[in-house]
């Protein structure tokens, strides 16, 4: 399907992920500053509605859209720390992408999953606007997405020779980003809750194949909370669960979810992203002998 | 205007609608799939912020905005049987577009649109999936949108034989839609309210053109609700109507709609969509009689 | 960085930014009218999301965004007055862009930040429609996004001789728009609020360079409103702040914003767009003294 003309634009991608929102103009700004440096430039915008701040959640979706990419140019800005000694990172990594954002944990999920981090970079913003033609235009403290980012991912998309405006640093003095957490305890196993989608699904951070394999009927406790115990039966897919069903199921990214058919799991169960689910594990037993 | 070289990109053009929403990746998951595939496609987003599991909003959507394109791929995603059997879809219509998505009711509208249904085919998962090189990567039960709807509009795309990768099947055999309903009734006209948009306008399932056009003064009732009864009045445009006057028009799409200068009727109404309003047709009068 | 082929890219790039949202199927009604006139066209989305009907927070956004382009064309569509006697307008100005809208006040920020108005054009929808092949489908009155902004942006991106389809108009008769307002009173500032973007940023109307310089502590009121006075203390950005601390800062376009270190500045001080905050200013003081 590749043909000769296809293979050649890999190189015109740039994907963009931030927590800007589309209200502002802030997406269209870094969008406004590619272009006028490469209008040939794609831009593949993955989500500009991460949760503010949030540094964890968009590492896991970048982590994810990423590798289904052919390698390419991934610009990522979420950013508490603009305008501070934060440092702003290029990561080339061994499949032959190229990652540019904050040093602050938000590249790294997606550095791993792409073959890892081959060589990382601190860009130098002087010389990076100098190149992109912009030193005369002052550098703001507080939309390094505009003034740093975006002019980076649009020069390096066009001339990967990163020396020239950035030098190298230690793969090992990178931030490391804090990761969701699953453990096994008693019974069952505790769980972070990693993502809400718009379906109400409840993403927990234990991969599916992790579940004990005769586990098909479960029981759900919000940990800390003063809330009943939810019970579950292990289906393949949404539309196999009955009326206020609450079902367990291999996500499309491999995870355990909790999911209802048409309706909200993440309200029946009243949780929040970042809140701990305990499963206790049950063995199969004959359908309705729990009922 | 259209020149040769923009003739020659008709192909090159992919519209997408589905209710994935932005904040999930699941949007980006999709578009990174066909631009994997085929880096050279545009795609043309026509909203992911269809209500969840909504197939008749989507339905609709599509039906109007599909028709504005010239011929090309549509692809369009809100599945709630994904992973059943449900088939997966592709019609090719009159006009020459192919429509892509779940065997749902949700493509056929559309299909009437762009010149009624001229074949229907079942895709073959297993062999689009060999045909793109994903053969070697599991297909999830959940996620069809990324896994086998994005890879079949590449493909069709670049090359529009279907027998390759889908088998023929019978148009008669297609899910229908569920349409939005309207009856004239007594006095009046009882009809569903099929859109409700971002500026609170109430659009009801009854063309304009169906009303009686001596009409130009309306008493408006929510159907099973025990609100009060609204008087409206025909106008052409939003701006002819006094501060917090309920007007009657003909919107966009050539339907009835109800609208305030401003503000949102759906508030002032206090309806939602899928709600039934009886639309009770006066006599011409002269004006402030009513009053 | 610009080679030969990106330069002659640049007509083939049209900004746009509306009132619409995403969930209607309006905004790609639009860019599906444009793509049909003209395939190869790249649209820029600048925003959807600005508050229905609000023109001065789309000309807010439009005249900060169109200027980190490089020129050409912007279609700007907040139109509460379509079908209706005003305006549709193109604009001309002096860096060589096209700004194409309703004569509302909307363009006209952006085209003086874009070198100043250079000529003025009245749409004649008649001649523009006819000149696109849709002189046979019928006229709305009440989307003209569609029916005359968007085609009109497809064939002047190609083909810049305006005299074709619309005739010329003195600048001095365009619509103003509303310019947020602040004044020196007392010993302060009274100044309105700009915008609360999705961070929950306060900005202000003042150009942060019109502060007194040596104020570093500020107390601010919500003008009308009975609610406490808050300190605030001048910082170069956000990460500078202490927990629950409000700070005054330049932001990124240059004006003055008040702002929390990751958390809503506009939910601390309950304050909306088109309020109006009083800022003293008082003389720097030793560190906690006013604590």
């Amino acid at each position: 399907m590749h043909d000769q003309a296809d293979k050649r634009a890999t190189r015109d991608v740039v994907t963009f992920l931030t927590d800007f929102g589309w209200n502002g103009g802030y997406v269209a700004a870094c969008e406004a500053v590619i272009a006028s440096l490469r209008p040939s430039l794609r831009i593949l915008h993955i989500s500009h509605e991460i949760a503010v701040g949030d540094i964890s959640a968009g590492a896991l979706v970048l982590e994810r859209v990423a590798p289904l990419c052919t390698p390419c140019v991934h610009l990522a800005v979420i950013d508490p720390g603009v305008g501070t000694t934060r440092r702003p990172l290029i990561l080339t990594t061994g499949r032959g992408d190229i990652l540019i954002g904050p040093d602050n944990g938000l590249l790294l999920p997606a550095a791993q999953a792409l073959g890892g981090v081959e060589t990382a970079w601190v860009l130098d913003p002087v010389r990076l606007r100098e190149k992109a033609g912009l030193a005369d235009i002052p550098l703001s403290t507080t939309f390094h997405g505009r003034d740093v980012f975006s002019p980076a991912a649009a020069l390096i998309s066009a001339d990967a020779d990163l020396a020239t405006l950035a030098h190298e640093t230690e793969a090992e003095l990178l931030i490391r980003p804090r990761r969701p957490a699953w453990t096994v305890a008693n019974e069952g196993v505790l769980a972070e809750v990693t993502e809400i989608d718009r379906f109400g699904n409840v993403e927990l951070a234990i991969p599916f194949v992790d579940l004990p394999t005769t586990s098909t009927i479960l029981s759900i406790v919000v940990e800390g909370e003063d809330l009943p115990a939810w019970k579950s039966r292990v289906v393949d897919t949404f539309a196999r669960l009955g009326s206020g069903e609450l079902g367990t199921l291999c996500d499309s990214w491999g995870y355990v979810a909790l999911a209802l058919n048409g309706a909200s799991a993440a309200e029946l169960l009243s949780v929040e992203r970042g809140m701990n689910l305990r499963l206790t594990l049950l063995q199969p037993s004959p359908e309705g002998s729990e009922g």
